[in-house]
């Protein structure tokens, strides 16, 4: 995890860390909101979950750094939102799940905040149409930064209180849901600076580059058979990976990494994206309705790709990203191959060590593989996340969690493909190998990557 | 080729039945195609497979027989296609899959009708546009006619002569691929006529009605375990029902019947369709856009619905149908159930007989239960088709058949939802246990109905 | 009251020719329509209305007598209505604006029709919704053709007993309707059977060609000054010719012919059509949305067109038609020159002989100019429609018809262009010099052509 | 070359009157761009048109001075702008049209611009898709801000030097270019901030009221003959304002006042919205399918309307606006009487005085009448925008200007109407009688309002 400061202070009333050690617990100005004075001194870390609130908190601004005010704005596509919706968002969620519930005195911070940040929670009222947060100039950044100060203000204030297990549950629930929306702000933003002819960067990382060739890829073999997948419940995990339960798989095999950019420069010049034989039909309508010849953000020489360092040209040794689940399988059937399944996938993954290139280490881009031999399946974790050829659905026994937050995961099981393992832009703690993400097939603005599978 | 239409539409020689002794055969009359006399009493049924061929190529336009000419050319909406196009396409299919690759000496009736009548096979060539296809009033229905019986002429000639194992399954495939056509012709003239202020009837077939009150629905426990689904290649089946491969299920309760009307009216009453809390988020997003408050072909008043025999009262004991997966995965939710699994499914039909209310019979509508109790799980098979929670996708180890007829069902698994067990509009001899058929999960112009399942 | 549709269709009854002798009044047989019993030679043409009447309205099934029944159902695109639809609405209109408000004992044929076939007369009620006219395949051609020998034996009853002033206006007014339909059956069948792959034509008609080379085309000049357009209402006239009105002009010029084919190739080989200064900006939209770069159903080729006698050469002396406004407006810029106003148009016709090729000679295509020297301007009337440079508006002091006829013409007095002069599908006694027709500016399923003008 | 943003929005430092005192001529501070030091006191306004130019390009920013950053950014409906593109559009006219072809050694601001800025002047080159602008957060305001500065001080020194009568009329057109952004400014952010749940305000400006009764409407009399209209070019024009030509026109009656909220509010009660017969064809299509019921901006309820002073009760004696050409005219038919046509309006305007409500007294709403008894016709200037009953067209013999400010009007010459007076949000020395705006019949976000005509 990175601590540096930053150049330039986002909200002007915030102190500057941004990884900093927990900013929000150091700072002793006295803030005043409207009439209420708070010493923000008066609240100690007592906790790990107030460790993790203030850590993950201060990351989501530290993410915008280098943004100017006018770069909150701008929704790119319905399924991007703006900068400053994310961050008011991940506060409405504290505010409405933990504080309007929980705390009876509560004031909420402005009345019309709840109609503009719900984003999906349909038993929590009416909202603002998503495909039109881009129309909103108001409430600007400033007040938005306001805003996530008075509720980590009372937030933090109940931690010092102590919290029982509901409410514990809930508030680390809204820190990693805020982790989620840190991973989306990444990827919303590069889509935001890709459509600018302008191609703005959002920072400049030096990416690593391989001096010995890539090695080709492998199959390693895994042993099926009745096996347990899913969480047990001793840690945190989402609603959607439980119940453990048993399944049913053969012996399969697995590739030792993910499919490279070079590999799939290959597939493209065999003329992959004109074969309609290797294609899903939906992937088929999809390919020919929009054009499609090449990932998202590469350019059309195939030589260069649009990245969070500004345009850059293609390693042929990296992961290849940016992909649909239409692309990869279409890729995958090419290549003689499958994606694995999700159980498949959880079968391998829980054994891997859960290194990987994540958020922290500040790259935001799938690097190449670190080594030059593989005795296991590496680059599960980190990089990119990786198709499987599994819909998303309920696994056997699934029951969603009480109340509003029930609508966090359950009623998005159907037209969805699973995804695992996380990406350059998912935070460290943050993921597991039980973790299930799960997206539209013909989505590709998150970091998607290819692990191909087979049977044996 | 082309030729020109005959004086008379040839469907009005049909014996009206819709599963007449064997027209094609018994018939002794000389035909006059052009110049080329045939007399078809030249062939005769010396196997299963010329029999069963002319069983169901008669049954196609006997489906017809109250059709003007008109009534052909009509395409309601881009996934019906018109009446005259069912009669080619199924033709075509065998022109294309049989006659031309396996008759060097076979000239195609019409050079345009490739282009025409193709549906979906890519590897096959450019095709029509399938939302266009009731732009087209020619041919006309009488040279659709002559084409049946040319095709017809030719297949029957090539079974006389005897068939090698490849072309066996290749004919018998196409019998089957017409079987669903038939299906679909029925629920198509039905949607075309459902949206005329006119609602014509298809035909007038009295509907059975119960005396004694249709019993509680109950759940039957099933044993889980690990259990084999799916077809082992003895018989015909379709390539998406193989391999026959483990499945680990647990414990689970299927309910005896199919949801009646009575039933799904009490979820109506019950705000069912308001109550966002019971929609998948895509089922939701559909019901607001589409403005849906109950199933299709009903009333506003919820009293009558439009069936083929014309608007009728709803008869409450009867199934439910034409609801989407949503609806059904709603109404489930809503009853404190749950869909059944495909796997789940599979493992009841096995043992139950497969008997059912069919297209043979006529009554071309769902019926009410005949019995007063049940000891087994009833209507598995007939009436509707029962929505699983099973998105589409290949059985483990799955390979589609060789060459274009592998675009025949391996390419659509993806975004849909498998439905089991066979409606009203199949023929009796189309279906079995392991039969898979696959909808997207807004569709509801199928005869769709609803079966609840539980954990226990 | 409902009727049942007879054994055969009506129209196969008719003569063949286009303008037969009044077929109705010549026809003695003796027609049952279920019980009642009439014999149609109890009517004698009277009055020159009944003989128009009688002429007028055989005409519309006679242009129809080389279709099959299910050419009669297709609508190719929203602008476009059935064949059917067209004899269905012609004598609908009759029956609304006639019939039912002076005969109170009148019967309507079928009470579904009002809503089935009233065009856009909303202040008659409901109506079906225009771009799903060609998804009813009921009532059925020969129901329409009941429908039509059923309301003319009322209005010839009517015309036999006499009418007053009103209703003979009515009557004329419906017959002038009929024939604008009728030129619409004409573009309406050529657009429907265009974008068939079989290209079907209705009919095989030698077209003239030039032995000749074409003259180049020439201005001639016009003294301008205030004049009077306009229709006086001593003869039939539409409201919207209303009312005869001074308009001052300057001297102007007028081509002396249509712009041919030859020269509208040159305008695409200069790159008329990629050159967004010649257009404008609604046209320059239009073309680039729509990909146009030549007029409709010329091919890619620029060789052939689709014509009513099927694929033909391009005759290049012939006049260019099926051109939008926008089109017509951008080659008149790059030629150097104008459009006419209507009201220049009206001026130079207004002296002109009414003579031309109309739909009457049954070439039903714009023909090369017959004359080798031109001392006045040619092709005024008959061949396409001449776009002017004049939004469609009321003349000063226009007052519509009375009643629910006042919606025939000027609530589309917007957003339209005046084309004048007639077509080759137009009746030759259907135009006058003070006729108005209107159409959007991108519409080009017409015959619509292009003169030039010029200021001097 | 690209510039860097500054540390702070120079607009802050801009003085806050709408029409200040020049403020680039007074200010003498030093300005830094990059490494070219400036003194903004080196030039001084020698000529009206220096003068006007820095009052002209002074009031943009002045617009704006109570937004923040992001509210720059927002593109509320495609025919909308954000604001810092009509800062930088504004700039980029003077820097294409004047700099670029006139000044060798001119350096380009920044290369990507002329892409970004270009509005529609297609001969100019590519350009960013207008319904996209709201996507793009780079520039910043900053930035655009540094743009403005660098281009005027080149006109200045251009100035300064002196310019021959092209350029003068190009740096004139420009100005009065920018004076129409100023209006499109006001009415852009007006709906910007109208969708937004916070309905922000941009000013807080008291409006006036009348304390006697608004006199009724009447009728002022014009005798009509051969007259005169449009510009004859002494003083500066738009091209589309020529040439001064004779029109016809009869007498007719002329409103003495534009007609008000009050009677507007009848016209609603009266079923104005729902009677068809009242509707242009495309007009009632268009209410039909938006489910307009009342001008845009008023609440339900009809008592207050969303104004640039935020929400306002609606005061009953002001002028009606923000009503579509279709309102306007279904208005006028349904009080029996018209709309004027563009001579009409001219004919009358002409002799007016030219007083009125601008955007110069800082009110930004249209206010009621300030009169009580009137002899003239009233509030022909100002207010709010007369729809005329004419479509845009071209006058007898008109020329457009040479080169690429030739589409600055003539283009749009097609299936709009002409509106007349100008408006609140109009500056006062930018309209004149011969002045012709030009809208689609369907657009409301301007402010129009409706003037009432008759036949006499």
């Amino acid at each position: 995890m990175r601590r540096e400061a930053p150049a330039r202070v986002v909200f002007d009333t915030l102190p500057s860390g941004l990884y900093p050690e927990c900013s929000i617990l150091r700072t002793s100005a006295t803030i005043q909101i409207n009439t209420m004075v708070l010493r923000t001194d008066d609240f100690i870390a007592v906790s790990p979950l107030a460790d993790r609130y203030c850590r993950v908190r201060d990351a989501s601004p530290a993410l915008c750094r280098t943004l100017e005010p006018e770069d909150y704005v701008v929704q790119s596509m319905p399924t991007v939102s703006p900068m400053k919706w994310h961050l008011a968002h991940t506060t409405w969620f504290f505010e409405q799940f933990v504080l309007v519930p929980h705390r009876p005195d509560y004031e909420v911070f402005d009345e019309t905040y709840h109609y503009l940040f719900n984003s999906y929670y349909l038993t929590k009222g009416q909202m603002h149409a998503r495909a039109e947060r881009g129309l909103l100039s108001r409430p600007t950044v400033a007040q938005i930064g306001m805003y996530r100060r008075y509720v980590d203000q009372h937030i933090l204030a109940m931690l010092d209180e102590g919290v029982d297990g509901e409410l514990y549950g809930l508030i680390e629930l809204g820190t990693h849901h805020e982790q989620q929306h840190q991973e989306l702000m990444l990827t919303d933003i590069k889509h935001i600076f890709s459509i600018s002819p302008l191609e703005p960067a959002l920072l400049h990382a030096k990416q690593r580059t391989r001096t010995a060739p890539l090695p080709a890829l492998r199959f390693l073999t895994m042993a099926g058979g009745l096996k347990k997948i899913g969480a047990d419940g001793e840690s945190f995990c989402f609603d959607n990976e439980t119940p453990r339960h048993q399944v049913f798989t053969e012996d399969f095999g697995i590739a030792d990494r993910l499919v490279s950019n070079r590999e799939f420069r290959d597939f493209i010049a065999a003329g992959g994206y004109t074969e309609s034989a290797l294609w899903l039909a939906d992937g088929w309508a999809w390919v020919q309705a929009n054009a499609i010849d090449r990932p998202l953000y590469w350019s059309e020489d195939l030589d260069t790709e649009f990245t969070l360092s500004g345009r850059q040209a293609i390693d042929p040794d990296a992961p290849v990203c940016h992909v649909s689940f239409y692309e990869a399988d279409a890729y995958a059937r090419w290549a003689g191959h499958r994606l694995p399944t999700e159980a498949e996938w959880e079968i391998v993954a829980e054994r891997a060590t859960r290194e990987g290139n994540f958020v922290d280490n500040g790259l935001l881009h799938p690097q190449p593989l670190n080594t030059s031999t593989q005795l296991e399946p590496d680059q599960l974790f980190g990089d990119a996340w990786e198709w499987t050829s599994t819909p998303y659905s309920a696994y056997p026994g699934f029951t969603p969690l009480a109340g509003s937050v029930g609508e966090y995961n359950g009623k998005f099981m159907c037209n969805q493909m699973v995804c695992r393992g996380g990406s350059c832009a998912t935070p460290a703690d943050h993921i597991r190998p039980t973790y299930r993400n799960f997206f539209y097939p013909q989505e590709r603005w998150q970091f998607f990557g290819i692990r191909l599978a087979r049977d044996i």
